[in-house]
């Protein structure tokens, strides 16, 4: 037996496998009982990490690995529309729907855990100006310029929410494409992560303001103050008392057991209620995730001591005779480690779950939206004013590639589709505005990576 | 202010922001509207994951991690009966269940990653022998001698029910325990875990035959052959199978992308897939993660080398002046790091995953089941079956601690509760009966692990 045709053998033995699976899969999901159903949800998680891998692909052509996970994602999704109905029940699984959400808060803690607060701070005026820039400017076109103008005759209220679901950017796309091509630490990314945390809070001022005057017709400066503060306090606050907290609990817990178990354990933690919380006042829950990034600044773990560790420092001592240069030393090498270390026990949980993330808002997107000319061309129209808007706003990013910045901040996601939900529930929205706003959302997130892409080969430090 | 009290202050206001949240949780779990139950789910792991790190005290005390973990589950669970229900919709959350079971196959994923085939092969002949008696024992007993004895005047089939519930191993607990104390590699290990893996597919075959005995009346011979060669040859096939394909399946992932990502996602595809097939031919999902683990031997990870271990070798070719001594050094020091990386990658998953099924686990034990008299003292009893039952097994062992096999059989869990639900829903298995089975597990579960820990300690390799 030749190596070729033994290879061929195998191809065949391993995708008879899958392709058994999934079709035990489609004639077993009611019946078979116990654990069926759990089983199942295993089945699709191999699937879709199959397909992410496969999507990876793209990495050879030198594209993010995002791009190929959105791009199988839509094929996946869209297999429907040759009749393949085998991937469906992907998307009305509630567990996968929560892993992938779970996977984009872990996304970005990684991107926190990456940040520090001071470099955030650094860059901290310019990312102001361009999330209030980037916030109004789409705002404005939308609800009182291009909107009445392309749709002519709606309810106002109807521009108003279109205006709305053009603001918020969704940063997780922008964020693995500055990760996956190793450029977090620009200034540009900096100024990007900190435009989106600012552009959250906006947006949720704005969803105030717009379901108040639709449903009381109008709105209380107290209630928008309220608003406000809740989130200032809630941003400022946690990473005020984060700082402080951080190193007591990193001594308390280091009492109870240490090694890197618990580290990880730990950091898991402040993670989940961070975003727990920042969702509870209504934030975004990656939000809350980013902050508890950024406050589990390394420093704070170095009470967690693995054997490795203790022993490279015993080494350490031993070799410089402990005079105050090798105990600079050791301290040294205790923060690497950590740093090394805390880093390295999120990265796998990310490889679990951060593709499930990216391949699902794939299959979120249904071509057959883009179907309808004329909605189609509405869609371009407003797409335009949704990557203008933001592009004029990297203008005001100060002394870095304003253009990069401003492209960062182009993808629209879930906020959007928020938006445009909730103005649908209240009657605000038809049908038709829907699909343009869906569309609007669906081109700027596949439209962001290869541009991001190209802009960033450029790069020069 | 002193440092204590900075500490107190700390404690406090810790304290309070959980609190603060599961108060919060109460008051909004139903409204909220977008992502509110996802973020309850973190809220609700994130307390799970404390809880753990509490109950993980018990290590100060010389036990094993899980002891604690189950323990503190119990109270968690039970806090109801002191009148505070905040914990509750834990228990009813789908997606906390589906992590616990992910745990659990991540745990004995691991375990199988840490066991080798040529290992098993060796205690193969005392598995078998401890697994047959350890399911013909208790089994006996159960239906023929103490239920009719000691519950007199039932239903015939009620006591095939209770001796079919007394049978199988639920081999996660003992697993743990093994792994918490470092002793997963001795011989009485490795003959658990192939006995518990004989129990399950005996196990089948019993639910396949007591099933067809109350419904239909009748067994046929051609039924269990069917049973017993579907789970042989998953087991069989899924070993030799696997073996051919890992290293080619190895190298085409290899081509796509190499790294440790690949390496970490490969490794839990296979896992996933392994137990959904197992699931989907009725054999316990930890069954086939299992298997899983003990194909991907380390040795089929070579293709995937890191920055690191490339640098590495460069190195030890420059030192050695590349001899073949060299190069035989080289292709261990390959082996070495893929050995240790992958069990590595693995771990943080199972950091996250594993306390989640304990915690559960525990939460599931309602002690009010305990509070009838009677009903305890026939389920005590029957839970003296169940660990004789298993102490005689463990005879069957072969030259070795034949006792410390027997205890590590103990632990009845899932298969024993399944059957008592099918029981009861056939109407053959009264509510009595019912929790005397449910007894029946928690003690063999919260017995078992200070029983081994105890035994452990006095062992001597």
């Amino acid at each position: 037996m030749t190596n070729k045709f033994r290879s061929w053998i195998y191809s065949l033995s391993f995708i008879g496998l899958i392709a058994g699976g999934v079709v035990a899969a489609s004639g077993t999901a009611t019946e078979g009982g116990h654990g069926a159903s759990i089983a199942l949800t295993f089945l699709w998680i191999a699937v879709i990490l199959i397909a992410a891998k496969f999507g990876g692909l793209v990495e050879k052509l030198g594209q993010p690995a995002v791009l190929g996970e959105l791009v199988i994602g839509v094929i996946l999704g869209n297999l429907a529309l040759v009749g393949l109905h085998t991937f469906e029940p992907i998307l009305e699984d509630g567990i996968i729907k929560f892993l992938a959400e779970l996977g984009v808060v872990i996304l970005l803690f990684q991107i926190g855990l990456e940040s520090n607060i001071k470099q955030m701070r650094e860059v901290g005026l310019s990312a102001f100006l361009v999330a209030v820039v980037g916030v109004v400017l789409p705002f404005v076109l939308g609800t009182y310029v291009v909107g009445p103008w392309i749709m002519p005759g709606l309810d106002p209220n109807a521009y108003l929410f279109l205006g709305a679901a053009l603001t918020a950017t969704s940063v997780g796309i922008t964020a693995r494409v500055f990760k996956d091509l190793g450029k977090l630490h620009i200034p540009e990314a900096q100024i990007v992560l900190g435009a989106a945390v600012i552009d959250d809070v906006l947006g949720l001022v704005i969803l105030a303001v717009v379901s108040a005057i639709v449903t009381v017709g109008a709105v209380s400066l107290g209630m928008i103050g309220w608003i406000l503060a809740k989130a200032i306090l809630f941003l400022v606050g946690s990473i005020v008392i984060g700082q402080l907290l951080a190193p007591w609990l990193g001594r308390m817990f280091a009492k109870i057991q240490t090694g890197i178990g618990m580290k990880f354990t730990l950091a898991i933690i402040v993670c989940l209620l961070f975003a727990y919380l920042a969702q509870m006042i209504g934030l975004a829950a990656i939000v809350g995730a980013f902050a508890a990034g950024l406050i589990l600044d390394p420093v704070h773990f170095r009470y967690f001591k693995d054997a490795k560790i203790v022993h490279d420092v015993k080494q350490a001592l031993k070799d410089a005779d402990a005079s105050n240069e090798a105990i600079k030393q050791v301290n040294h090498a205790i923060e690497e480690h950590s740093h090394r270390h805390i880093e390295d026990l999120i990265e796998p949980l990310a490889f679990f779950l951060v593709p499930i993330f990216f391949v699902l808002t794939g299959m979120e997107v249904k071509l057959d939206s883009l179907f309808d000319g004329r909605v189609l061309l509405v869609a371009l129209a407003i797409t335009l004013v949704a990557i203008v808007g933001k592009i004029l706003a990297g203008a005001a990013a100060g002394k870095v590639n304003k253009l990069l910045v401003g492209c960062g901040m182009i993808p629209r996601g879930e906020v959007g589709l928020i938006f445009a939900s909730i103005g649908k529930g209240l009657g605000v929205i038809n049908d038709e505005l829907f699909s343009v706003i869906v569309i609007m959302v669906i081109l700027t997130t596949l439209l962001t990576p290869p541009i991001l892409s190209v802009m960033l080969k450029k790069y020069k430090e």
